[in-house]
């Protein structure tokens, strides 16, 4: 037994026996059903793990190290911050170089209208601070009662209590008293999922817009404060929204005076080929979500991006009522804004807009050509970099496979073939994600990955 | 106009119009009213701003830089883990180095009854795991019902929607819609605000463990899921509990099937002079809150370490219903575990807890020597390195100045002496938490500011 893997069991037992992993089998980690596997390192679309596996990370993580693996830049920047100060707070006016540079490189590339960022750490910290300034702003217009938030069935906002319940997936409700109440969730706009399967796709959007319009009368539009979502989906199966949806969801809720939090965690910085999803799709947000692409994921950062005309009423209330009292410790942390400056410079250096546009758009015609015309293929869709490949029993008959059965099994077979996707839940959905760098050569090793793959679990 | 200066003023331009800050008042800062402070660079507890002012920092930024600012130790590690891997995910079962390394450490120093750490990323959001978890746990051993929350007035607990709730301080709350429903509050465990001055100080422990009965019993021990609290509380004015006072809680919420949650994200790694609040006054918590002093600040790191009866049932829970649906896409980042070995190691090598102790005790003498004698000063108090002076109109007939008078200006007539000292919210309070590295010839500077400080605002 070499010292290595004297060192790995040693690993293993310490990672069974102290670390709570999170979204992962307790009870088959902490018994070692299940061994865990730790990465070591990284480069380009390349992870490698301590037994010298190496696999083509075709889910760059969770769809966050955008700009790949193992670039210097980041770390350097981090490092450099690192030894020059790692940390100073940002309450009370507070500020620190990398933080007030990163600001306006986010305001730089947001909409026109929009007018600051508040910088959090995670997506789910980041869209629990949208909630609590959406509410914080109608309390302060004089509309506490317009407090009700609507989300959509399959959405990802996050995992902790509030963001959770904006979360349109069961498991993240099921024995955690989610929802909470006062949030909701209208229909996921997705064709596939269309309740009667002899609807158009004209007649699925008018379906779609006139549920939510249902939902915020039933409920009384003075009640309703914002509504979420994903300009396209993302956890709930990377699902582009059908053509012209956001349009109209936005006609609907400008009309009934309701915010709109575009949550860009996933679509932030590049991934559907546009900056943002919001200027791909035409949304008007008074609140964007990101995290994931601010900083590939190198360190933690997260933000709120606000409206001038939410921000306007902000700035009367602190001189109505003093400072605002929201803060986390490492709210605009130097490191965290560090890694995304280098991270947003490459975005631009490295051309990773086209690049997901254009080789966006090859991969999802390479996974067509590979597995499009397999029987049980029901779907291969995206947006940019982000594509899927959805799974049916019969999809002529329009008959589901039992959820999360064939997904996952195909996922596994490419993991043993060496190339990471990922199994969305809730379905049998195969995601991919890479970063967004990477190349066209490598984009034919995932096809070529799943086409196998497919085949062995559904000869 | 040197190029630094104009760099300054452009630096300031870009923050005022980029940045929301976080508590900080909105529109004073946007529109240059009150400049904010860049901070460029720090070394042992002293900080400085790009103006060249410099600052010895007795609050350690919040009281989390506990091992003083510019260790290259800490640096070095998080410049060498970002140049190895700065991340990957550690969902389902997948994991890096420092993250169980670290684990481990927790753990070790964790009390012997505690199983498992978690890793967030801020305080608050580990408050939210704790919360999670706690009604988890509730729901899957059969008691949903077992669901509200008990707090206690001063207490801070983070800002978020749910970490707010827990928060007792009204300016957390105010325009917020919090607490949310189902988070209660109980009296605030500090002898200087009992409700009747002739209370001594046995009634009034008695009077707490009453009300809190009390409380508990009108609600129904049968809705009570969990109990949490600060050992000593922290940002509501750095309270010591009264002698005995856990051992008396713990009595009611053991004899009530009510949980503990030890929120040691301030008192844990050292602060009290033991490596956790907990162990210091005796608690036996199911859940403990971590942040702040696990990586000093140096990079963001939470975490919820829970207890093996609550990890039995979460083990439970995962075999009848599969992966526990938690996390978050930056949980157990490498770059926050890196800084947190390196935290710890120095923690033991510098001897900070035997420095807690000895300088905490000295820091009290050393204040309670500059203005223990002031008539306005009501009390100099504190455990280890976190110690608080506060300011009454008359302390013999117990009259309080209004507050955020005093206090505030006290603070800042420090911080124009160069140094920074923390007005503690709704009171007349100012706080000294400095690194717990701090010598006692820099504490006797921290009291000669504080001297000169109380005799000019309160000549
Ligand atoms: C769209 C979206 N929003 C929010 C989140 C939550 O982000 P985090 O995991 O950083 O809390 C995610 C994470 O996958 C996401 O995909
Ligand atoms: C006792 C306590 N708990 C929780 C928090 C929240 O931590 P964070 O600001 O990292 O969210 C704080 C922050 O000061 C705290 O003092």
């Amino acid at each position: 037994m070499t010292t290595d893997t004297l060192l790995n069991d040693t690993l293993a037992a310490w990672d069974r026996d102290n670390l709570l992993h999170p979204t992962t089998h307790t009870s088959n980690h902490a018994n070692g059903t299940t061994p865990g596997r730790i990465i070591t390192g990284g480069k380009g679309v390349y992870v490698s793990d301590r037994d010298g596996n190496q696999f083509l990370d075709a889910f760059a993580a969770l769809y966050c190290v955008n700009v790949g693996y193992g670039r210097t830049e980041v770390a350097d920047a981090i490092s450099e911050q690192a030894q020059k100060l790692s940390y100073f707070h940002a309450f009370a006016g507070h500020g620190n170089e990398p933080a007030i540079k990163l600001a306006k490189m986010v305001m730089d590339r947001a909409p026109d209208h929009m007018a600051r960022v508040y910088f959090g750490l995670s997506g789910s910290d980041a869209n629990e601070t949208n909630v609590k300034l959406a509410w914080h702003y109608n309390i302060l217009r004089g509309k506490p009662e317009k407090r009700k938030i609507i989300s959509r069935w399959r959405a990802y906002h996050g995992s902790g209590l509030v963001s959770g319940s904006m979360t349109g997936l069961a498991a993240y409700h099921a024995r955690f008293h989610l929802p909470l109440d006062g949030f909701l969730h209208t229909h996921c706009p997705h064709y596939l999922r269309r309740p009667d399967r002899d609807m158009t796709e004209a007649q699925h959007l008018d379906f779609l817009i006139t549920e939510l319009e249902a939902m915020i009368m039933d409920e009384g539009p003075e009640t309703i404060c914002a509504f979420i979502g994903e300009p396209a989906m993302g956890t709930g199966g990377l699902m582009p929204p059908p053509d012209g949806y956001w349009a109209r969801v936005q006609e609907v809720l400008d009309r009934h005076d309701i915010l709109l939090i575009a949550d860009e965690v996933v679509t932030g910085f590049g991934r559907t080929g546009s900056m943002f999803g919001s200027q791909h799709y035409g949304l008007r947000p008074d609140f964007m979500t990101i995290a994931k692409g601010l900083t590939s994921a190198y360190a933690p950062l997260s933000g709120s991006i606000i409206s001038q005309r939410v921000f306007d009423v902000l700035m009367q209330g602190s001189e109505d009522f003093g400072a605002l009292a929201h803060g986390w410790t490492y709210s605009a942390h130097p490191l965290g804004a560090a890694a995304g400056i280098a991270t947003l410079d490459l975005v631009d250096n490295l051309s990773l807009l086209e690049n997901a546009r254009d080789n966006g758009a090859y991969l999802q015609q390479a996974l067509k050509d590979a597995v499009g015309d397999h029987p049980n293929v029901a779907e291969v869709r995206g947006v940019g970099l982000m594509v899927a490949v959805e799974f049916m029993k019969d999809p002529a008959a329009h008959e589901w496979f039992a959820p999360m059965t064939v997904g996952p099994q195909i996922s596994e077979a490419m993991t043993r073939l060496g190339v990471i996707a990922r199994a969305m839940p809730e379905g049998n959905i195969v995601g991919f994600a890479p970063p967004l760098s990477i190349t066209r050569d490598e984009i034919d090793i995932v096809a070529k990955a799943l086409r196998a793959a497919t085949h062995e679990v559904l000869s």
